[in-house]
């Protein structure tokens, strides 16, 4: 079989700890090609990037970091809260994550993960010169459907969007539904790999398009404008 | 680089007709190993299983169509609708669609998807022996982001959702967001491989965790009962 792809983990690398620059331990535990795409957990570059804090163990002090992240709650039952994170993405108590972290800590999501990428990117470049994408991933839930799945919070090198408008199908009608979100499905690809529970912060997909490596933002190409939104 | 997953398109089976039996045009395809899954798009099931129907070209014929494939209307802006289909997915009109079909025509989602995947995953261990998962996926959009992804609409033979409550993460402690619904990663995967416009209609994962094999479906893991969706 041919034209595939390949997704591995990358589980070697081990905890990260604050300081850390994730793009030397990349470039220590696996060889890169050309056009590779690196898939670095949100919470490995939040730990890197020391967005680790002490909160207390008491439901107020939780939901006091929960909304310290949140520009506002959509929607709230029990302790879950669905918020708009300070960054702009829709999810469950605002990416504040407490597996995976020292007892009495929790993980916040990077202040701006495309940098993330971007500077994870630039260090693989000038480590070994070999041109890579970057996705940062995390899980989030979603509604009317069970169960988490992973999306990119932030990217460098390779597009978030696909953009198919335009494009004609095999049958040379011209397709609607094409703008394709490749960076969430390539960071759901590598969460395959990762697994939740095994600690492994980073996978690499090989035998992406490289037409696909571009410059891009999450920010600004996936996060979708308040007024083009149905259920905000 | 090991433990990691492959994915291949399966393009040269060219379009599906009315009454073909997608099992035996995969096994003529593709030589399977056991524990492979075999990804379907909804377009080549519903195609296969004669879910295509004539539809006037104007706005008020569409939108009856897509009314007698929902159940109710969430929201509405101009022809866009999102409805909860008879299914019972929350997607965009209902999962109507006019692309890479005949002009005048629109194919409609697979009755049971779930079904349809366990009558492909039996022809296909009928012809070859092999034990393989199958997945029929869409092509979804979602409320907060742009970009559509593809999603799960039946499994056979293969987990809709990975369970990992009561797992602990490498720290010793327990996690909480722990389904992970590995049927729409895997959908998602194998769109990378597939492509929009090219009209390719299966695809193979090779290098799942072979604990993941076992009977599942979409409709009872996946989609969230009215009760416990926060979006309803």
């Amino acid at each position: 079989m041919t034209g595939g792809i390949s997704i591995y983990p990358v589980g070697s690398i081990g905890e990260i700890q604050p300081g850390d620059r994730i793009a030397d331990l990349i470039c220590q535990h696996v060889s890169l090609v050309g056009n590779d795409v690196v898939v670095v957990t949100q919470k490995a570059v939040s730990k890197a990037e020391g967005m680790v804090v002490g909160v207390k163990d008491d439901p107020e002090s939780k939901r006091a970091l929960i909304l310290s992240q949140s520009r506002r709650v959509l929607r709230q039952r029990g302790e879950l809260m669905i918020t708009e994170t300070i960054h702009g993405f829709v999810c469950a108590n605002a990416g504040v994550d407490y597996s995976n972290v020292n007892p009495g800590h929790a993980a916040l999501l990077p202040r701006d993960s495309d940098r993330s990428a971007r500077r994870i990117r630039d260090g693989i470049i000038a480590r070994t010169g070999v041109s890579v994408g970057v996705v940062i991933s995390d899980t989030f839930g979603r509604p009317w459907r069970q169960g988490v799945t992973d999306v990119a919070l932030g990217v460098a090198g390779i597009a978030a969007i696909l953009d198919l408008r335009g494009t004609r199908d095999w049958g040379g009608r011209e397709l609607s539904a094409t703008e394709v979100c490749i960076a969430d499905e390539i960071a759901s690809a590598a969460e395959l790999v990762m697994g939740k529970a095994s600690g492994i912060p980073v996978a690499v997909i090989r035998g992406i398009d490289p037409a696909w490596l571009r410059e891009s933002s999450v920010a600004k190409e996936v996060i979708r404008p308040h007024g083009g939104d149905l259920f905000r």
